[in-house]
């Protein structure tokens, strides 16, 4: 293959790199284990090291790298502002230039690298590939472990003046009061509304003990009244806080995606019954889909991105 | 004088017409109260005369008309979308040709009329001229008998998809639980944090039935253990909610204006604790702002929306 650009995810847990052509087609990707906990140097040669091996594997010519990583990202430098501790030595990192220093001679010198937030690229790929295509503007939530969004408003990301703007995880939402959010503050949205809020919760409402994960939360749904109203609870968080972002940026669609969100009806159902019940009726018509990229939205944004800058560039 | 515009605003109790300079100084003004329960064209006959006075006094050349009204405006075509009861017949109003019609020869046919939402034009003055001057990024939240709200992003306003962008009033809010708001949904901000919903939340909380106005309740707020509660508890649902608000949009600045706002330190101080006891550390910093141009913002703002579209139409 000819021409092509490398779109990094790097995740808490797991850092994919995919090899994308002109066409925004993805052609082959590498996947690892994030090695977080050895910290920064060593995720960087990962993701060197993955993209070198797409590179030759295709005899692909490197025109950019774009790059989707959680944590809060200066995309005006590539620098990482701020991170969860699950990425030790990640925050001050300059990404870009390290990526680009980890690459040596399969970089030219003039290819640019762009590095955004993991969730703000999520949005951008559901927005020009996914459920949000063909919207002016769109709000993006993945509901995971945690509560992350991401906001495309006339066309674009809009990051805000502190690179944070989509965060609605640290919405105080009615519903919450009684958890405490991993911000340390008591009442937002993430502290329900997250896969950890809510087992958090179903141990609140007196769950089982020996429920370890939000995972086996869902099993139970079914069967454990208790679990059922965990996730009636968290989903209902979540949908009213939706109702609250709807309200203030009126955006054309709502997408909804992440692993609490694959949990199914269950959760579906009562996070729109109460997105429905709480907002105006002048949005009582906004669309609110399911994410239509599924994990690969990140790397479609990644790689939307690094070509709109090959084009600048060139 | 030569060259102006007439920036007109709407309320449901009085509309004031002014006079602007190519400067954009208030050369005079005009103001009466809104004819809002004869209706619309009543309406639009008060801000033909009070312009055409204008005009005349001061023998200006009508460049163009920028009108600032209540309710919710399609700005692309000028038309009253939806509003409140308190003024007759605005719902489906086309505005901006209904102006022009009633200014008659007093308008070129050529000059543009630009009609927008008076709390979106009050945002567009307090960043123009006001305390947003100078950031690239505003969310102004006007606090009077209803809550409305303005967005600003890369400088130019936000509408939103349905033009409803900006309406703050309408999150819910911990706190607001127990109040009906006046879109008939329980627990929204307006419901507590505007003055008619700090009034009732006064009565709920077991306050004098003598007490019949916001104004009464502030008055009383320093001797009636009641009414300082009732403050405080509908500022601090003001600040929690300005929290989510900043959390999600991530505005460079806030600016918090109206005449609930204007009750003083005793709003002011809960209002503004409860915002910084909510917030992300990483937004910490953000300036909330009494506004800077007063009952003038409004006006302020649809004036310079009507001298950026003369300069469009030159």
């Amino acid at each position: 293959m000819a021409d092509a650009v490398a779109a990094v995810d790097i995740g808490g847990t797991k850092t994919t790199v995919a090899l994308v052509d002109a066409s925004e087609t993805i052609v082959d990707r590498a996947t690892a284990s994030t090695p977080g906990r050895i910290g920064g140097a060593a995720i960087v040669d990962l993701v060197a090291a993955l993209t070198t091996s797409l590179v030759e594997r295709h005899g692909a010519a490197l025109r950019g790298v774009g790059v989707a990583t959680a944590g809060v990202v200066d995309t005006s430098t590539g620098t990482i502002v701020s991170a969860t501790d699950t990425l030790r030595g990640w925050v001050g990192m300059p990404l870009g230039a390290a990526v680009r220093a980890a690459l040596g001679e399969h970089l030219e010198g003039s290819a640019p690298i762009t590095v955004q937030n993991d969730v703000d690229a999520h949005a951008l790929g559901e927005y020009l590939c996914g459920a949000g295509r063909g919207a002016s503007s769109l709000l993006t939530v993945a509901v995971g472990t945690g509560v992350g969004g991401g906001l495309i408003v006339e066309g674009r990301p809009w990051r805000g003046a502190h690179h944070v703007a989509g965060e609605i995880a640290h919405m105080p939402v009615p519903g919450a009061e009684h958890l405490r959010c991993p911000c340390g503050r008591m009442g937002h949205l993430e502290a329900i509304g997250g896969g950890l809020g809510l087992l958090r919760h179903y141990r609140w409402l007196g769950g089982d003990p020996a429920v370890v994960d939000t995972r086996a939360v869902a099993a139970r749904a079914a069967d454990d009244l208790t679990a059922g109203r965990a996730i009636a609870d968290a989903a209902g968080a979540v949908g009213r806080a939706l109702a609250g972002a709807a309200t203030l940026l009126d955006p054309e669609v709502i997408v909804v995606t992440g692993g609490v969100a694959d949990i199914g009806p269950v959760w579906w159902h009562p996070m729109e019954a109460a997105f429905r019940a709480t907002v105006i009726d002048a949005l009582a018509g906004v669309p609110v889909h399911p994410g239509g990229l599924g994990a690969d939205a990140p790397l479609r944004g990644a790689a939307a991105s690094a070509w709109a800058d090959v084009a600048v560039a060139a």
